[in-house]
């Protein structure tokens, strides 16, 4: 058996999305071996009921732990949103969502706030983010539940999956979901869904200068580091340096979509090659793991 | 066992969309027993790979002829293109797609075209709209390829989804797909997905006029009428009238999404009551009958 910390690390997401959480990881933690499951049959999740999500969530996870994980990843938000307890309580590997880290990251950016988080359906009405914000963290002060704005934005993400990303009819629509957060006078702002960091620049521009945007990727990667680092599952070859300078990256996917080619490389900030797909039957022996 | 013609018939779609083609059914058919399932948490269709679309379609008509139809309406136009044949070949009862009524009434009602299409990417991409007008029906003459033109149109079913119709940015969407169309001279346009009828206002302000549009749902119930008629499959008390004015309707989906009650009653014209949620491992046992 492969010692625990040179195994690799497990990300899923409900489809390309997550890649650009993979992204974030792959330049965190160069020297990690990064497994990639996309559940693109199944993509969407955001708009989608509690326990399809947790089901699909499942099956997902279970998947990458038969593949030898040392560490979960939910790229998710919907499915971090609605599954991560389920997750931490059934898989024998430790798990990360990106609410958490998006939450950690607002708070310390945040001037004080309102704080805004906009996101899928789903991730909106678990009330996820709005407990996380009101909560707080050990040593970051939670807000009161009046300085939290959040906003339903169900449309961003096939717009992005479209290749809308520069179209009028996107910053109008932008402007629909933007304008509530932004007339509220947030400073700091979530993007909770990782199909949204791809729209960052036309995000910015709506916001303003002064608004300071988080991407849910970049803290996730950070509290993955930390979280390796804590449980001392780091990749030591990694940490010694020299011998081995960039880890694998290996892609599984439960199907092959539209413009698959052209929209994994514009998450993933390069072409993807040599995909494994996932049947169905396989999907749901996983959820059995 | 039931007598044969006295069985529901079992409709199946990707997701609430079909029900529009379940209301054209109830109005043309009003003594027949609908049973409706809707694969609400796999939708959408439209995006995804043939085999995946088939995979599912299978799944889906299986779960019907388990609940002992004695017809399968496939409501969804990607269902129809990619998984028709393979349906026809292994349901136990006759199988009836959107795709041939839709060119038959697009071929009727062209005066020597251009027709055009527009559908997701998986419809246009199937190719299946383009082989149907090239090859004619009996007594309709088929098109040559260069007065066929189509439109890939992703972005209408989200939109549709999110109750947008209305809105300004749906405007500019549609402009951007249907300019081409338009300067394109059609006199007709299929409308190839059930999402689109709910749209058929702005299409029709957006092609002017003199373009007829057709909307598979209506071209569909008359298919299915005829072929039952000539299967001698019609309810026997529906034909000699009064004593059962309405036939019952039943859904079946496997994900309750968000906005269910207003988008479901948006698509069928009243709200949806007692749904019945089928689970995954039935969905799974459902593709082996």
């Amino acid at each position: 058996m492969t010692e625990d910390r040179n195994r690799p690390i497990g990300v899923f997401d409900s489809g390309l999305g997550g890649l650009t959480v993979l992204r974030a990881l792959h330049r965190r933690l160069p020297c990690e071996d990064l497994v990639y499951f996309g559940d693109t049959a199944r993509v969407p999740y955001g708009t989608k009921g509690a326990r399809t999500v947790r089901d699909f969530a499942r099956q997902d996870a279970g998947l990458l732990v038969g593949l030898g994980v040392k560490l979960v990843v939910v790229a998710c938000n919907t499915a971090s949103a609605f599954a991560l307890d389920h997750l931490q309580q059934i898989l024998p590997v430790p798990v990360l969502g990106v609410i958490e880290p998006g939450v950690d990251a607002a708070l310390r950016a945040s001037r004080g706030g309102p704080v805004g988080v906009i996101g899928t359906p789903g991730t909106i009405g678990s009330g996820r983010y709005q407990e996380g914000l009101a909560q707080g963290l050990p040593g970051l002060p939670g807000l009161s539940p009046d300085r939290i704005l959040v906003g339903e934005c169900p449309l961003l993400v096939p717009l992005v999956e479209a290749g809308w990303v520069e179209h009028p009819a996107t910053d109008m629509i932008l402007e629909t979901y933007l304008e509530p957060l932004r007339t509220g006078g947030v400073d700091t702002l979530i993007l909770g869904c990782t199909h949204y960091p791809l729209l960052k620049g036309q995000i910015a521009r709506h916001m303003g200068p002064d608004v300071a945007l988080v991407d849910s990727a970049e803290s996730l990667a950070l509290a993955a580091e930390t979280l390796l680092a804590d449980l001392d599952l780091r990749r030591r070859d990694g940490l010694t340096g020299g011998e081995r300078p960039s880890g694998s990256l290996e892609f599984h996917l439960s199907d092959i979509p539209w413009k698959f080619a052209e929209i994994g490389a514009r998450f993933l900030g390069k072409p993807i090659t040599d995909v494994r797909t996932v049947s169905l039957e396989e999907m749901e022996a996983a959820g059995r793991l």
